[in-house]
């Protein structure tokens, strides 16, 4: 048996997790990220926790196979470097040679979003596929890309940037600063904007109806009016779902993947949902009369796919 | 000195090349291919050129190297199989296996467009770059992706069909038969029709009197107003560089190439035109501020790209 360290760095908090070659979790543990900005300050920790999760699992840092961590910005994935992560603060930081200093061994690094594709598809419901794509619908789009099993992100990591490709030129604004992105029509942001403007569109609708009753709007809201019967709850889900489905059709045309899988606080929604895109990207993309059909899956291991990813880096 | 076949299939005529190692091409011949739809004869029309290339490079079959094929359709570059090219009629046809009979030799097998790219990164304009794009500014819009040196065409050679990701969500119509793609705005044809509506809008511009004095519209019209100052003409080439823009920039936020070749009969235009789509992509891409630019330059093989591509297939 082999065991590898997998660690995911957030922004309110870096998991670490000790993973066995077949994919056991023997050990968890979380600190909170006080050091937010005191780079060194943050290194530190993370290097404690890694030690204190190793002695939790009973294994000495000598029975660690590898270290692999996941890292919530751009990572230059030959040289370690943290290009940027604003969110932890790092900006051109060494992070695996400075880690090497104090853990010992020098880890693998990866986006997050990439990392938690890879622990999907390896170990949770990506069946092991060679080729599988994930797209995570949170307050973003993020997007991980695995060919012949490995994360494919760009030259020196420094592409993958799926969520931010254009499917609407001059459409809305994106955080990124362009127009159009997939990530600014199928995050789960951006449905709670299409769904306010389909309140105040329909004002009779059952949309208008729960968001006065809820007093807010939230992922949710259209998604109830659609089961409810409501036409404006139905046009603000099908349309989400087109556009979730046009920026996937895209990747499926480059890419090719086996398995597609949906993660993100949206793919809750249900197994209907998950269909429903499975339908619009089978319909709408190259070839398709030539192509097998595309598996469109939810995400099975939910906030601990990072650690399972991160892991898996250096398996 | 080592000998390279390269054998570039197009719907009216297979050209076949040596390629020698550092590059240089020491014979060529083409045919028509008047077998189209007749698979078996095709495919001895092509055996016959490729003996007759060989004689006329005054070499035997056994000092060739390697033989490489770029095929006008979807090829499945695992198995040697075509498995649609509507242009020659060939559907499902194991061609590396048939060529083999009558040659001798497996040819390893590519889409044409992904080798005229590989032709241009690795003796064209694309200084052997390791990570490249392709865009070819056509009928159509064909992409390469070189990744690491070598094509990268999605799972089983079935993916890398960029040209149809779309860029404007129930936009123009493609002939792929979705609505919006990439090849949809940038190509010839579009640019075409781009030039059609401006003339139709504006009735007083060079534009419409360029099409009168020439009784026609073509793929130069809208340049040529535009570098007479005309506003409807900058209105149509500055709406056609943010289209091709925008899909360029998609594929640099996923891939990060190191440089990126246009080719295809618009490419013609100039290098201001080249440069234009230049400045476009570095002002739209993800992360600029922490990426280096992107150099977009000419495609410089021309018509030979896809004979030097076909025979790097197997260097």
């Amino acid at each position: 048996m082999k065991y590898y360290l997998g660690i995911d760095i957030g922004g309110m908090s870096v998991k670490a997790g000790i993973i066995t070659d077949d994919g056991k979790m023997v050990a968890k543990k979380t600190v909170e990220t006080s050091a937010k900005g005191r780079t060194d300050d943050f290194i530190a920790d993370m290097a404690k926790l890694a030690e204190e999760v190793t002695a939790e699992a009973g294994l000495c840092k000598s029975q660690i196979s590898g270290v692999g961590m996941g890292v919530p910005g751009t990572v230059n994935t030959d040289t370690g470097v943290v290009t940027y992560a604003c969110n932890i603060g790092f900006r051109n930081t060494p992070l695996a040679e400075r880690f090497k200093e104090l853990f010992g061994v020098s880890p693998k690094l990866a986006n997050d979003a990439d990392a938690a594709a890879l622990g999907e598809v390896k170990f949770g419901a990506g069946n092991n596929a060679n080729d599988a794509l994930m797209i995570t619908l949170g307050t973003g789009v993020g997007t991980g890309i695995i060919i012949n099993g490995k994360i494919f992100s760009g030259r020196h990591g420094m592409g993958g940037e799926s969520g931010h490709t254009v499917i609407v030129v001059d459409g809305e604004l994106c955080g990124c600063g362009r127009r159009g992105c997939f990530e600014a029509y199928a995050s789960a942001t951006a449905l709670i904007r299409q769904t306010e403007k389909a309140a105040e569109k329909y004002p009779d609708s059952e949309i208008a109806a729960i968001i006065a009753r809820d007093g807010k709007v939230s992922g949710t809201t259209a998604f109830r009016a659609y089961k409810a019967g409501d036409a404006a709850g139905k046009e603000v889900v099908e349309n989400y779902v087109k556009y979730i489905g046009e920026g996937t059709a895209n990747l499926v045309n480059i890419f090719r993947p086996e398995i597609i899988l949906v993660g993100g606080g949206v793919s809750n929604e249900g197994e209907y949902f998950i269909e429903m895109i499975e339908n619009y990207v089978n319909a709408n993309t190259y070839g398709r009369e030539l192509n097998s059909e595309i598996t469109v899956r939810k995400a099975a291991l939910g906030n601990d796919a990072g650690i399972f990813g991160a892991a898996a880096l250096c398996m």
